[in-house]
Formats: C-alpha cells, sequence, structure tokens
C-alpha cells in the first residue's frame, strides 16, 4: 500500500528561493490545486498563535482550499499587527494570481520567531513560484524542501488505494529545531472523500499519528496540518473508503515517525504502548508521561533498560492503576523481554536488554491491567546533540 | 533570621556507615526526639509507592514521631512484599531501641530502585548509629551526609525565632539524580506549634518550598517531606507564630534551592514567576510549563534570550490569557529588561540579555495580565552534564 512519493492529479507544486534563508536554499513553496478543494485543519492549541495560524484558520472555516503557500526561515509568530499584515498580504497575492476566494488560501510559516517577516521579499518570488508549478513528483520534492528549516531529510509518504493515490508531505525535526520544533503536514487525494466525515477523520488520523509523537513535549505557535480532497466526484464505496482511511492514518504515522527520527539529536524511535487502561485520556496520559520524562529518554539514549524510570513515569500520569498488578516489556527486534511483573523486577539479562536498547527502533509495552483502553506513542532519545542544538545563542 | 545549620534542643542526630554505600561512606541516618513529637508528614504522589513510604505513611497517620530512620544508596521501591518486610523490620528495631510504639518511626530510603534491600546490613549497623547520637551540629551534619546520593553537599539551613529553632535537612540533587532524583526533607523545631494548624501549615510551606522547584518533571517513588515539633509546650503568641511560619518558609525554599542548584548538571538557578493570572491553580500551572519546558531550560543553559519558547510554554499551558496584553522580563542583577509587551518583541540589547543569563541566578516575570494570583517556580538549566550523569548504563 505504502509507495514512494508520488504526485496526485488534480495538485500542483513548486518550490523556491525567495530569500528568507542564504545560500539559495529553498524557502517558498506553493501548491495550487486544480479545483477548489474540501478542507479538514487542524492547528496548534497553543494560544500563543503565529500571524498565519490566525489567518488560516479564519479562512479554514470555509471548509475550502485552493491553494497553500508556505514559507521557512521565518515564523511569523509575535509579530503582533505588521506580522498579520504580511500573512493577508501574501494570502491575497496568491488569490488575486489562482482567481479564487482569499479564504480559499491557507498560509503556513516555519522559523525563527519574534522577527518580523519580509513579506515583500516573499511576494517577489511569487511569480517565479507560480512559473515553476509541476504535476510531476519533482515539484513536490521541492515543495518538501522548501519548507524545511532543521530538518535533515525532506518528509514524505504516498499511498495508492485502487485509482485513488494520498501524499502526505510534512516538517518538523523536533529533537533538534531551535525554535519550537513547528509541525508542518499537508495531506492531498484524489479521492473524493465525503464532506460530512472530513472533520472527524482528520481528526482521528491526526490524534493517532501527529499527535502521537512526543520530541520535548513543546507545541508551536504555528503547528497546521491539513487535509484536501476534491470537492466532486463519484461516491466511493464502503470498502474503499476504509481502506482510504487505513492508507491515510500509514501515510501520516509514516511522516510523523520520520519527524521523530529526524534530526542529529536523536539517535532511536522509541514507541512507548500503554495497554489495560481505564479510559482512552488515561492510556494517552501515561504513555505521555513516559514519553516526555527527561529521566526517561535519558536512558533511552544510553541504552539503559532504567525500567524503573518508565514505571515511576506512569506511575505519576492521571493513569489509575496498581503497580503490583501491571506488567512491562521490552519489544526490540522481534524480541519481547519482560522487565517487570507482580510488584517485581524479572530476572532479565540487562546487558541483553542493553543491547536490544542499541538498535534504531524498539519499544515497550506497558500493561496496567486496569481495563481495555491503549494508547500508542513514539518518542525519541535525548543526547547531547540535542542539547547542542538548542542552547545555541541565536539571537 | 537564617542561620548557620545549627542543632535544635530535643533532638539527637547521627549518621553512620552500614555498608550499602561504598568506601566507608555515611549511608544510615538516624534522628531520635527526647519525647514524642507532633508530625505532619506530606509524601510523593506517585502511585508507585517505595516500601518506606507506604509504611511511614500507615505509621504517619497517627500524627506523632519519635525517632526518623534513613537510607541511602537503595531506594527499597519496587521491591515487592520483601521490601516492606525489611521497612517493617528495621522500624520495628529503632522503636524497641528508643522504647516507643511502632507507629512513632518514619522510615526513608533514597538510591537505586527495583534492587532488594539488605536490611540486615542496615540493621546490624543500628547500636553503632544509636551510639553516635549528638545533641550538637556534628550529628546533625552527619545526618545530612548520610542521607545523600549525587549530592555534592549536604544541604541544612537553620533560622531562629525569638527562644526557638528552626532546622531544615534535605537531600535531592534532582538534576544529576541518576535515580528519579529522590526529595528528602526534614524540619525540625523546638517550637510547639499548634497541633490544630500543623498540616495546614506544613503543606502551605511545602507548596512554596519543595513543591515550587522543578527539575526533570519527574516525581520520585520515595519523596518524602516531614515537620515534628514538641508535643508540649507554652502557647506562642500570634506574632511568634507568624514569624516561625515565615522562618519555617525560608529554610524549606533555602534547602529547595539548594537542591536546584546542586550538581554537576545545573549551571544556573532560574526563576519562574508569573503575575495576572485568573487562579493561583493556572498561575501554578504556566510557570511549571515554563520551568520544565526542554527549550526553554536549554535556553538557560546556553543563555540564549529566547523569550519566544518561555512566551510559547506558558502559552501551551491551561492558564487564560491574551498574548497581547502580556508582559515579559527578565531580572537578573538586580536589572529588570522588558523582553515582550504588547504582542511584540521589545527593542532590547540581545548581547546585554545573554549577558544578564550568564549569571548563576536570575529570573522571568510573565504578567499575563489577567487576574491577580501568582506563582514562583525555581528551575535550573538543562546541560550536557545532565544528560551524561541520567545516560550511563547503571544496570
Amino acid at each position: 500500500m505504502l509507495e514512494n512519493p508520488r504526485a496526485v492529479p488534480g495538485y500542483r507544486f513548486s518550490g523556491v528561493h525567495a530569500g528568507l534563508k542564504g545560500d539559495g536554499a529553498l524557502d517558498l513553496g506553493l501548491m495550487v490545486a486544480d479545483h477548489s478543494c474540501l478542507l479538514a485543519a487542524r492547528y496548534t492549541r497553543n494560544q500563543v498563535l503565529a500571524a498565519p495560524v490566525t489567518l488560516s484558520r479564519a479562512h479554514g472555516a470555509s471548509g475550502r482550499c485552493r491553494a497553500l503557500v508556505v514559507n521557512s526561515g521565518n515564523a511569523n509568530a509575535c509579530t503582533g499587527r505588521q506580522g498579520l499584515a504580511e500573512a493577508e498580504a501574501t494570502a491575497d497575492d496568491v488569490a488575486s494570481r489562482v482567481s479564487c476566494p482569499r479564504y480559499e488560501i491557507q498560509v503556513a510559516s516555519t522559523g525563527v520567531i519574534g522577527r518580523p517577516l519580509d513579506g515583500e521579499c516573499l511576494r517577489d518570488a511569487l511569480p517565479a513560484a507560480m512559473e515553476a508549478l509541476d504535476d510531476s513528483s519533482k515539484g513536490l520534492v521541492d515543495f518538501a524542501r522548501s519548507i524545511m528549516t532543521t530538518d535533515r531529510q525532506p518528509k514524505l509518504q504516498s499511498a495508492t488505494v485502487g485509482a485513488y493515490t494520498i501524499t502526505v508531505v510534512g516538517k518538523g525535526a523536533g529533537m533538534i529545531a531551535p525554535d519550537l520544533a513547528t509541525m508542518l503536514a499537508f495531506a492531498i487525494t484524489d479521492a473524493p472523500l465525503p464532506q460530512v466525515l472530513l472533520e472527524d477523520l482528520w481528526a482521528r488520523v491526526v490524534r493517532k499519528s501527529f499527535n502521537a509523537i512526543v520530541v520535548d513535549g513543546d507545541t508551536s505557535t504555528n503547528d497546521t496540518a491539513l487535509l484536501l480532497c476534491p470537492a466532486d466526484g463519484d461516491e466511493i464505496d464502503e470498502m474503499t473508503l476504509a481502506e482510504l482511511q487505513r492508507a491515510l492514518l500509514a501515510c501520516c504515522r509514516s511522516v510523523a515517525q520520520q519527524m521523530v527520527a529526524d534530526g542529529e539529536g536523536a539517535r532511536c524511535l522509541v514507541e512507548i504502548q500503554v495497554s489495560g487502561a481505564p479510559t482512552k485520556e488515561q492510556a494517552d496520559d501515561a504513555a505521555r508521561a513516559v514519553a516526555t520524562s527527561l529521566l526517561c529518554k535519558t536512558a533511552f539514549f544510553g541504552a539503559d533498560p532504567n525500567w524503573g524510570r518508565i514505571l515511576a513515569a506512569a506511575g505519576r500520569s492521571r493513569a489509575r492503576f496498581d503497580p503490583d498488578q501491571a506488567r512491562l516489556l521490552l519489544k526490540s527486534d522481534g524480541e519481547e523481554v519482560l522487565l517487570f511483573e507482580r510488584g517485581v523486577p524479572a530476572d532479565v539479562d540487562t546487558d541483553h536488554c542493553s543491547a536490544l536498547m542499541q538498535k534504531s527502533r524498539f519499544g515497550f509495552l506497558l500493561d496496567l491491567n486496569n481495563g481495555d483502553k491503549g494508547r500508542r506513542i513514539w518518542t525519541c532519545d535525548l543526547g547531547h546533540d540535542y542539547v547542542t542544538l538548542n542552547s545555541e545563542y541565536t539571537s
């Protein structure tokens, strides 16, 4: 089902150099759909909103989108009225070029916050970005590159279901992002998903993908996740629809995990799975407590099977459980090793466990044995490179 | 009011080497009061409880305490029934030696978790600990040393109010503690504080001292904070009582800040003050969000005046506020520098701000301008030594 990145009929992409980044690096991405699309959108819940989020949220209420303009190199956050005016001017410019209502334009920015955005420099590059629009995978990859900040790799994933294609493109390097680890993700498909389902479907997929990754527990002022699909088309049968949903989730999870795995700071991708919780919220809370715990993340970095830290992190969460009934397993390389059961440590070979934690991908299963709800969260280790990259004097 | 550590009449202390730590280091601390004392106690809220906490919580329900026995080198946590049996046997042994009911014994442990505690080794050293009991400051300092784990310094603070003395002794090195950063704090006084106020008074003091420090956001399985005072004595007038409360809070804050400042990992002590919140809970939540944010803590390490991270961390907390109404100031070395106001950055000299952040102590004041409640939290930076110390393969 999952495939190499591929263009989706009906959507054209480009990425150009406007001048916000040095060295001629791509910093302006444009996506224009052939027709007005249905839109489902999720934005950051941070109260400190970047100007493009304020604008896009208002536009997004229309449930429609024709074009998307993204810049890297400047987050346009904490920039006051002038910042909002720049975002509006850019949206207006794109709207007039593609001849659509301005509310059909989504704007996103990522980069340093608190510095005025040079909107003129962006808009001067719009003709070149329009010119470069391309319906092959080249345009898509240029776009993916143009929205990178400290990402080392562009992040893309495609899938096909029957005659339909889904492509998700994202950015976010969490672990190494010096400024708030903005997460941007854009999913497009040529499958005419039913409008009545769109919001719920996207909310569920985002919860299980982009909201199921933890890097440093900080929520950006700019986080944006959009889903676009055609507004018209033949009705999709139920089986295909179910398959499309699974494919969309798989693509989003792939891009989300690429975000966690990216960055020099991260040595390993760690899955934290909690089962046996009384409610979904408690399962989420326990998994998130472990996934954000500094003591757990530094132990992951050191490949230290210090299971007490995992248990203690879950213990301070809002999830109710009896430690004497809980079980903890390490999962790696096809193996499952019991670490803790019935209130006491299992008799384990700690050197072997450490070797299993030296893999680039492993996980822990914590069964709270107090219900039937579960949650999976992906996190990474915390090492020296994270500290180096995040403590540099940026101003 | 604050003074060098001094003994308190009516309490004798000792610290000896039992053998849980190598190199003859002190690892068993004993405190015996001349008479049965009133006790107010706060224990960890972690659901994963160490055996000594389970036992001490049950004993503490009596509101009485005669003696306190503490070991370092082993947390006696996640050790099942055997661990509880060891804690009980140790408490019974101390009770029979000082001739008091067993419920008047408090037991605390700190060290590695998940390893069986050699209780026999501890109890074999009790005669020596009884023998060494001392009513001068030597016994007190030995006790303070005996409860250290990765602490570099013993942590003590005394104060006198009229004829009364207050002494607080604690341990906890947060930033560098390899196993859960257990926080232990014991406050003793010869002032006969009114029994009816004791619980509330201690809860309030703990909230403003030991619960107002953040190192890594993890809550230990062993955290314990006890207050002891004589059960009998002359009534204290209201003015002296108010002064005693202030002195107790000052001592506890001093020891709490010693915990944050200790450890090779911590370069600086950072005060996060939030004002103008609608409720106390929201003020606490905003201050804690900043104090635990990895992006903020790494910026503190790098002396990077990256105020956007502070605003964004508060923005994702549960505190309600309008960023356009908020103000943020850097406080250091007697100076106050405005960083952000009315939705936009102030025009600041970032090099000067960075220099102010290179001090060993500085702070930020975030005025949410949405109410009259406030909160102060002390945190530290996150640097390479934290990673090194917490990622070493301990097992």
